[in-house]
């Protein structure tokens, strides 16, 4: 009873990486019930998808949503200027109403450019909660914790953390999962990272960290520790499956095996490690022979300046070819598979592909526009040409949320109104 | 009478680089008459422009348009394997039809990214030319030509250039402007690259050519005649302000400051460069530093693989700010001038900014999309956030050439239906 869509084309992400064409997709509460030809059964929705290509939702595995209020406040500035000159002084004066609608706003921007999942880490976390429980997205969400050695600090910082993942985890139906995250290595103590390690494992949820974004941060970290961020996080106990590590563009060879003996997780972010000129490129080859489960984050607005996953993907793959050189280094299946499956299988969720009995997240792309003729390759036209003109309609959680590039949930001129009143407020006086 | 935008936001790219709000612009033939607060005189067509942003048409100062054919056709290949063996003999089965069909497909393309007029270099230019006058895009045009230092083949080339200079230069109502465009140094003889100066000199128009876009260039260029591409060309008089020079990856301070003193313009393609794996990255503070007018390209739709200039400007300005790990370079308010006035300037055009007297050539964007929102910086957020879904509407040379977000002048349908059809032929046999 669900949605039915009718002669779509879809690039399944399937085990075989199949695209099939002219078939129908049923949904059937938040599951993909059927894919087939003809399919007969009723549906409460039913969706002409000739021309259209349905595409697996894309999980954004690194961003801060609400800094979308922040969007072009501190561009072309160096980083460790930017950041205290600009941004946290505006941070000191955010409210939580501030964080819900900017969290609206960026989760309406990742809608409209076919991301239907998104980790996040900031603060004022139950307003993002509320924000996308209300506009329909999934995401996986925790409190940001830096205690910077300070015991008390510290002891708050994880009642918060804790609290959020208590009240949140698994709500909105389940489209909202919860995680731990201390901030990075340099922000927080061994015992705040091993502390939030031990409640992610007892309440069975993932952990987000920020590691080796700076060379300033290795440096920083060989001297404290004799060892570089990704060897010292690896020497407490850190790593594992449960840790998706955002960045990672200033490591060795060695730390790469080290992440992928721990089964840890990272987060590629092309366009805010280019955007603040970080130098180190994330080390894509060495970390597809550790078997690295590699994912593509935004990062937040004010280091990207969109939330837009499909340029992230374009970006990725231009990165990784003009530092090595190699045209051939991460090709546009590669991209995808970073973008959907290896997402979602970081977020320990069924989706990232198109097959029956996965979760039913996907957007449907209009193929019959000028930049994504001819089709042939459909594969390198959604990384290398597509655009989030190319979304018409958005499923999440069997849910139809866009529709003509309309969002059915909320009211959009009411979040743009709010936005702008909000940022008028905090950057302009 | 003309079009009448009525309360609309503009970038104006003045010299003073003003942002006016709430303002009208009244457009006359094909020039901006009047800009200024309630202006009263009737036009034909009248725009709401509230929550609009008019912005200067986007000059494309490199492609290759026809190419959208083979878009996604040889991609994550080596260069010197994709020409070679997916490219060359492809496009040896090129008929002068299929590059009609390509070229409106790639006009259509740039249109619904903010790109007012490109400059451009293939065979059956002819076609290339009657996609322009049809569509209503503005376009420098040129038959590209070489003679590996075959005499016979030189004069031939030569012949079917000047004709197609002498038959286009100035027509559809001047929006098709030529030039002559040797393909490179290493493919065209000094005689070929001289005669083609000396006939743009005659001619009075521009010349066109990739420079120093390979590494293998340029180390075939010493070898051959002990110099590198700039210095050699230099060393025959070959630069000067006629000139546009794309690519400019792989060379050394002093040849930018020998483009810098001829005035050559230089043609900054960071996609294609990026997708090729070049290599090289082209030096923008040291040619900003020697005064060039640097301007953007996309090339062709094989090596990017889409013709937008949004993408552009944000590729190209992160590349900048990766490459010199300094945030600072390239900031927002260069790429657009680099986008529009200079790419202006390079091709001789009277538009560039919208100003009383200027060509009427620009978009409106949207500015309550979610992810131009907030305003704290508009150049920034046109940069750095924006995509071709917040073009609603497109004036070339006066004329109203798309309404919200439909292409008025062809049958969209139609091209589509060719391309893919050509493309069948071409790509699939």
């Amino acid at each position: 009873m669900g949605i039915l869509i009718k002669n779509v084309s879809i690039l399944t992400q399937n085990s075989r990486r199949e695209i099939l064409r002219d078939v129908d997709i049923l949904t059937e509460g938040n599951r993909i019930e059927k894919i087939g030809k003809n399919v007969r059964e009723r549906a409460e929705f039913k969706i002409d998808g000739r021309g259209k290509l349905a595409v697996p939702g894309l999980v954004n595995t690194h961003s801060h949503v609400a800094m979308t209020l922040f969007r072009g406040y501190a561009d072309d500035m160096r980083f460790w200027e930017a950041w205290p000159e600009r941004i946290w002084p505006k941070e000191k004066k955010l409210k939580a109403e501030h964080v819900y609608w900017g969290a609206m706003l960026g989760c309406m921007e990742m809608i409209r450019s076919g991301t239907t999942c998104f980790m996040d880490n900031y603060f004022f976390m139950e307003e993002v909660a509320k924000a996308v429980k209300e506009i329909g997205i999934r995401a996986n969400l925790a409190y940001g914790m830096i205690d910077l050695d300070d015991a008390g600090k510290r002891k708050k910082e994880l009642e918060i953390g804790e609290g959020f993942v208590k009240d949140f985890n698994g709500k909105a139906d389940g489209r909202i999962t919860c995680s731990f995250s201390p901030h990075a290595p340099y922000t927080c103590s061994r015992e705040l990272l091993l502390k939030s390690k031990e409640l992610a494992e007892k309440h069975d949820v993932l952990l987000q960290i920020h590691v080796s974004e700076t060379r300033k941060e290795v440096f920083d970290s060989l001297k404290k520790f004799g060892k570089r961020p990704v060897e010292y996080l690896d020497s407490i106990g850190f790593l594992g499956r449960r840790v998706m590590a955002a960045h990672c563009v200033w490591i060795t060879k060695r730390e790469v095996r080290m992440l992928g003996e721990k089964g840890t997780r990272v987060s590629y972010n092309p366009v805010s490690n280019m955007m603040l000129a970080s130098g180190g490129v994330a080390p894509i080859p060495q970390m597809l022979e550790s078997k690295i489960c590699i994912t593509f984050g935004t990062d937040g607005a004010v280091s990207n300046n969109s939330l837009n996953m499909l340029e992230t993907m374009k970006v990725g793959a231009l990165l990784q070819k003009a530092h090595h050189w190699d045209a051939r280094v991460l090709n546009a299946q590669q991209a995808v598979d970073f973008a959907t499956c290896n997402g979602a299988a970081a977020l320990c969720m069924n989706s990232g592909s198109i097959v029956e009995g996965k979760l039913s997240d996907m957007s449907l792309m209009e193929l019959k526009s000028p930049n994504l003729l001819p089709e042939n390759n459909l594969v390198s036209n959604l990384v290398y040409s597509s655009n989030p003109s190319n979304i018409s309609d958005m499923i999440i959680d069997g849910k139809l949320v866009m529709e003509n590039r309309k969002i059915l949930t909320i009211d959009e001129e009411k979040v743009f109104e709010n936005v702008e009143k909000v940022a008028e407020k905090l950057t302009r006086d």
